[in-house]
């Protein structure tokens, strides 16, 4: 196979998670293709809940769907990582210029951003130094009306063409159902997801299996600089991450501690 | 099933992404025993590179493997993450106490550590307001040694009893093959994971696969303040980060470039 090489225009490649026949695939490709010739290599088949998985103990499979004028589509069988990586070492003869994974079919905000497959497939352009941002939109329906979106996603994706990113940072974009009000750049909320798992028996054998169900909480309910407060208000949220988490702040307190003179050699 | 309570002991749960057959879980064990009570639920099978990935499309298992004073262990279906959740949820009738996962077969330092199965529970232990600590030896063979790694792993364990974590901050623990010569309190190395895929050719069809191979490139190779740079000196590199990877710089940078008030309403 022949690699795809930039031509004059920017060479933007599109990822997501919920696969390659998503809506929220096509509203994406549809709000960048101005912007450049789009390459999509998206998996298969739905990777919701992927997070950052990469596939190492099975071969990956890569499959050309659609070629025209200012737009490939490849489809895989890994994960929204792994099709990152085939990109950009496989099916790509040059960096691409911007990374944009999308448009999830339902909320990536606050800490579900951490299970998120789309998200990870953005990371996965921040870490190989590509302007990169995850979208989503709190519909999870197959059939999410995306128009509201697609012109927002444009709207966003013209600030990066104008101001760039910072090294070792990405962005998580969110967005409401329906009208969106404007833009807001904000922190992630503090949550967590409270599992209740429904507990079922199989009919044969009587052995017991469980349904992983659950809901949000918010634990930030009196902030007003959150992505929850944000999208709840009807706004887009806009969340600039790190690559690199470390928390200087405990490497600091640890240091003072002295944990380091305390911890000697191993014996 | 009957829930797991506290008794007078901390109850410590155990997870890891290498399967709850693998050596270094049993390592793991044996260096915290002495603190609490132990409760393991760890993957039925490896889930190496699985990352913060958590199982919505397919129902989950959960086997009790062992019962015996002090120690109860659970095989599940499940990711890491999965088995924290279905601890949390429907094995403990109490919070633990502690978490601690792995110990992993094989680096999770630098970039790594967001691909990492063992790192994800330990997050996920975080979630939940839980002290949580990953730990991985730098031997990725199911047979290493973890004779040096158990006793210093007692002495971090002994760190967090004294002095507590904060909240919402998880340690990320590596440690060298052989003798440890001390621990350092480190930020996250810059670097990346170059992919070199071997393609090949199914035998009967003609048609390509990819495995996925690749060689770690260090970044960051002036600095010493880094776990690479640590690891590299024969010491342990203990690596706090946060849980909410919101980048305040980037944040107040786009609010003074005034993005907010040029995103107007959807339409």
């Amino acid at each position: 196979m022949e690699k795809i090489k930039k031509d004059h225009r920017p060479l933007i490649l599109v990822t997501n998670d919920d696969g390659v026949q998503a809506k929220g695939l096509k509203a994406l490709v549809e709000a960048v293709r101005p912007f450049g010739d789009v390459v999509v290599i998206a998996p298969d088949s739905g990777m919701s809940g992927m997070s950052h998985a990469i596939t190492v103990t099975r071969p990956l499979y890569l499959t050309k769907v659609l070629e025209e004028e200012g737009l490939t589509i490849f489809k895989s069988s890994g994960t929204p990582s792994d099709c990152v990586k085939l990109a950009l070492h496989e099916v790509l003869g040059d960096k691409p210029d911007y990374l944009v994974s999308g448009i999830n079919h339902g909320t990536n905000s606050s800490i579900s951003m951490h299970y998120s497959g789309t998200v990870a497939g953005a990371k996965e352009g921040t870490f190989n130094a590509i302007p990169s941002i995850a979208f989503s939109l709190l519909d999870h329906s197959a059939d999410a009306d995306f128009s509201h979106a697609v012109n927002y996603v444009r709207q966003v994706f013209e600030l990066v063409l104008e101001h760039g990113m910072a090294e070792g940072v990405c962005y998580n974009v969110n967005m409401p159902k329906g009208e969106i009000k404007g833009l807001r750049v904000c922190r992630q909320a503090k949550g967590n997801w409270i599992e209740g798992f429904e507990k079922r028996y199989e009919p044969g054998t009587g052995k017991p299996y469980y349904w992983m169900t659950g809901s949000y909480v918010n634990l930030d309910t009196d902030a007003e600089d959150t992505d929850e407060w944000t999208l709840d208000h009807g706004y887009a949220a806009l969340v600039p991450f790190t690559i690199d988490p470390t928390c200087m702040e405990t490497v600091s307190r640890l240091k003072s501690l002295g944990v380091e003179d305390r911890l000697p050699v191993s014996n």
